[in-house]
């Protein structure tokens, strides 16, 4: 899994179901990839999202902001660089470049916020922030 | 809702999103509508599915079987007529058969298995399954 | 269709399909309920969306942003109020809000850029304009 | 890509968008994965899907069918299995084998029919015919 700064790269096959009729990929699909970008990235850190969320951790997106300068086709390669913007005491926010073969399609940030099982604001563990700040260890 | 034979109708408005680089519906997206039809037939039986669940009634897809003979476009509205083919002690077979303006684009089959909230199969209740038996009341 | 201010609301009922793991609708659903505002508000002004791809005008999202106070569930339906906030040569940005049963859950906005069958920018005709300026017409 | 007898296995990382509010992945997501497993078969004899399309050569699907024994769930890896069935003039069947980690989750077939660019039935070119006969090169 190369690194980029202190962004971590997923690389994502576009889907032909991802396609829509003006052949290019629907805007929503970006989102998904997004989070695929932070399931790498939690998973570069030690820290595999499922197992937040047995211990009674969910994140839940609070505002998602996405720019599409570029497009995506069926076929294309997609790179996901995803890095930690802002850690505070219940959200963490994310920032996304999508590209590919170096061209520019996509930019984006996410906030999420940290919920109990019963979906209440709490605070985020100390020991999953502290990763989060730290971020992923240069390669 | 217009009721067809025995079958409950469901109306549905082609998504943008589920369009695909041919220009047509994904064909994944048929057994959204399906389920969509599921869901519209036993709110017209009085059983809203979410209650089930809530009650530790799970219903899970076991085989799902789909022809396709026609396609559908964005603009157009899709008619999923649905009924009960089948129920047994721990399974029901459903059949629909979608179209547009009476022109069939395809018809289907799918099992779904009672499991309880363990996954286990279990046994459907008998005021449900006397429901799926007895089907829609005629209109 | 009910109208709210200079907004047209369309109404849309969960799908199982749109739920994930946490019990809710996945937040990228929100975008597609969004352009499902945008086709239906463009009906509404007499502007069927696919006819316009027919004369070779396509939009594409530019930019979307959506902040989410709130959360949706299956069996939930929800309204979205589209109406439009700016049109320029090029591009229009719509925005959005969502509600269950008059409870707030999510708000947007998103930048559609004008496109031709080759995907390069183009004006929006004058016709096309002069209907999103104006709005719907009050009820 | 490891080769299983005639099959090309692909491999798939479950995404939280594939999940629903019952924890498992949603069962229409089983035939995108088929489809990606087709486009990695197709890939491995030397026919990129998208090149086909370019030649005014359409696959779609005709029919699917799917039984499911086992459930994924976020985190899995799904291992997909994917071979000829058979192939005709103007149609080719595959065969699916859906695994984690040994255990199979599902099996299915689809039947896929050769259209033109007006969605006009075709023969498969001959030499496409002659790849897909032979299949994958033993590894």
């Amino acid at each position: 899994m190369p690194s980029f700064g202190d962004a971590i790269v997923t690389t994502i096959d576009v889907r032909y179901a991802e396609t829509d009729r003006q052949g290019v990929v629907y805007h929503a699909n970006f989102l998904v990839w997004m989070e695929i970008g932070r399931t790498t990235f939690l998973s570069a850190l030690g820290i595999p999202y499922d197992r937040l969320e047995d211990r009674g951790l969910l994140f839940s997106v609070l505002e998602a902001r996405c720019r599409y300068p570029g497009a995506a086709r069926y076929g294309d390669r997609v790179e996901v660089a995803t890095r930690v913007l802002e850690v505070r005491s219940r959200t963490v926010a994310f920032a996304y470049e999508l590209s590919i073969e170096g061209r520019r399609i996509a930019t984006a940030e996410t906030t999420l916020i940290a919920l109990d099982r019963g979906r209440r604001p709490r605070r985020i563990p100390d020991d999953v922030r502290a990763l989060l700040e730290r971020g992923p260890a240069a390669g």
